[in-house]
């Protein structure tokens, strides 16, 4: 195996030096004895989290930080209702799917109910890694085949299976020949015709796939294009992505665990922008606010094939606590109008953030959806990626103490995605330390 | 594919027309509408489960039941100490491991302290399933190899990769060629010298393997081999083991998801009852009481060298409140001293089942470890198992309200296995009710 180093976008290089405070330094040291090298940090200098609440994070020493970044805490961190219902129902009960209880059938009624009608039932997980790997696990054995294609930079989660639709974790995560890799539109350097062209790259993938010895049995995308560089566009495109592997004998997993619940604005599901038709639909992250629940949603006779041949049990899927946050969270999404709030607040940012950058010839392309937003970086005059700069502006705002970060197939994207209980009178603190940023 | 039915034991059988009054049936219809098949119910009446506490459990109807199956509330049914925990670090921050925070750091010192000295990291996920997962690809990762050994009847989880170690889950259910069964140890069908014969059966399948194209990358056994029927002994089987997997260059992952937390009673881990040298040891079900917690204990260069190359990184894994239902666990655990009450209280459970059992031809074999204890029912004076009897047995105590379940290659051995925090008080019923539905 060729053991090149793999490299991590905005990590923190415990070699660099840098002076994090003799009890910050210590802690790390004791961090690195017992979760080694596998667990990375974020930033040149690492945020050390003492507490949270709604948008904002403090440190140690009482620091606050505006949190443009994370996706999981949807309703915010330290939710008081999600509290609450975690609270409540671990004094009740906290049992498993092999008992009948009302909650899971009530949340999954609710689940369901904001799909569009073809996508009947759930099944739960605790991560979305654990959902796409179902799914693709599902689509195997419905199907009868086993090719999988996913895009260049795709990241679909970290078991084994899904790892292996990441070729975002770097050239020592092997990707093996049943799955095959196209390019995701890019909103700079693609192709004219970016529908026609991916129509195209899968038609290819299966042919590829079949030189191979494999036929098509999923299409996995995820409905944003988180780690191809936030790729919002262009609308229609997820619509015949799935109408080619349908046309292939395959099956379609709109990959939602960034996109989903009302991230990109639009309607609750990134799909939903596409008008797209998949027939199993992965979500996890903000699911539970932190809580980890995650799941599946697809046509009930794929589930029903799988269910009756093989059956799924996930001990702690489903259970009483974690569907107790979920149902706060929706609850949360809908009282509180966040999917709008999303649309609405995401709209006028992606203005601010074209309006700021319009005279820097470093920024090549502002776009977002929802409250997902991305600036991409690139060497002025060109379009080669400024993955430095990208680092630079990410670390210069995280000492403005405004949390974001950067991705993408280049590094060169920044990565702008707040809870989506972030509200208007927090936007200026993120534009201004931005703008700062930005001439650093 | 061959489409042999799924049999599961111990399921609800929806067709069965049991009269569940109108309520539950309502509520499991439209459990179906929305969960489908792929779920299943335990008990030829479905227990709905409305609260627990501690080892009892109540339906709708304030009907008690007491626990004797659930290992994963460990601590009790709506344990205050877990309570407490989650519920004040809810209401601190919940976040993930690319913050720095002490908790994780804290908890992984005091997790790796239980172990022996050679194994010093650890690395969190949400599922057993994952952490099983992540061990394999690892193993893989370190070795270059793919080859993997389990037993024949084993059960490892339910990723793709995982569920490609379990046979237990049935013949829809893949086996792929890098995989090689062999038998597990059987309390009443063995060989005479089974320690011997299963050091064979590995080199066999190394053999078996190579012939396969394949090299043996990881040894994965259950410390107990819940699913082979609970096999406890010889102990010293898993020590050989692991040295045979040793001596082929693979590495040995003990699969503590059963076994783990103090479950056998002899020490804190099932394979330390039997001396043996994991390389990885992977838990779950118990770690955080129902809060979705499991993880990997590995030798730091193993996991050194993983995480170099590749890295690893569970959204949910390791995060704080998760994190903070663990610690507690571990207190509760360390506190009431309940490793020594299982092994004290298993080792009285097991006398008196013995003794309950002594004039019966149907029981061929009563053994355990700790509070994980099993009756093998058999046709009289055969081994041929009697997997009818233990249904019925096991309905029969359902009925009595007292709640078991069974497992085994043969679906004949009872499944006995409360949480820990079972006490003397409560063995009286557990016995009184064993003893009834036995002669039902």
């Amino acid at each position: 195996m060729t053991r090149r180093s793999m490299h991590m976008v905005n990590s923190f290089d415990p070699s660099s030096g840098v002076d994090l405070g003799s009890a910050d330094q210590a802690l790390l040291e004791r961090r690195h004895e017992v979760l080694g090298s596998m667990y990375r940090l974020f930033y040149s200098r690492p945020v050390h989290v003492a507490r949270a609440a709604g948008v904002l994070l403090y440190d140690e020493e009482g620091t606050e930080y505006l949190d443009a970044y994370n996706n999981v805490p949807v309703v915010g961190h330290s939710n008081p209702r999600v509290h609450q219902a975690v609270s409540q129902q671990l004094q009740i009960v906290n049992s498993h799917t092999r008992y009948l209880s009302d909650d899971i059938v009530e949340y999954a009624e609710r689940l369901t109910s904001l799909f569009p009608d073809h996508l009947t039932q759930a099944v739960f997980t605790c991560t979305g890694s654990e959902a796409v790997d179902l799914g693709v696990r599902i689509a195997r054995h419905v199907t009868g085949r086993d090719g999988v294609i996913v895009t260049r930079h795709a990241y679909h989660g970290t078991t084994t299976t899904t790892a292996q639709l990441s070729p975002a974790l770097g050239p020592n995560n092997p990707v093996p020949p049943e799955v095959v890799l196209i390019d995701a539109p890019d909103a700079v350097r693609g192709p004219e015709d970016p529908l026609a062209a991916f129509a195209r790259s899968i038609d290819d993938a299966v042919d590829e796939l079949r030189r191979r010895g494999f036929d098509l049995a999923v299409l996995v995308l995820d409905s944003i294009f988180a780690s191809d560089g936030l790729q919002t566009g262009p609308t229609g495109l997820l619509r015949v992505a799935g109408e080619r592997a349908h046309a292939h004998g395959g099956l379609y997993l709109a990959d939602e665990v960034q996109a989903g619940f009302g991230r990109t604005g639009a309607a609750w599901w990134g799909f939903q922008r596409h008008e797209a038709v998949p027939d199993l639909v992965a979500m996890g992250k903000p699911m539970g606010n932190g809580l980890p629940i995650a799941g599946l949603v697809g046509r009930a006779e794929i589930f029903d094939r799988f269910g009756t041949d093989v059956r799924y049990f996930n001990t702690f899927g489903g259970s009483a606590v974690c569907v107790a946050a979920a149902q706060a969270v929706l609850s949360e999404l809908v009282e509180r109008e966040l999917v709008q709030s999303s649309h609405v607040l995401g709209a006028s940012l992606l203005e601010s953030l074209r309006d700021l950058t319009a005279g820097d010839p470093g920024v090549e392309d502002v776009r977002g959806a929802g409250l997902f937003l991305t600036v991409e970086l690139v060497e002025p005059g060109t379009t080669t990626p400024d993955a430095a700069r990208a680092d630079r502006v990410v670390n210069a705002m995280r000492e403005q103490r405004v949390l974001i970060s950067a991705s993408g197939t280049y590094d060169n994207t920044l990565k702008i995605r707040p809870p989506l209980v972030f509200g208007a009178e927090h936007a200026p603190r993120l534009l201004e330390a931005f703008e700062q940023s930005l001439t650093t």
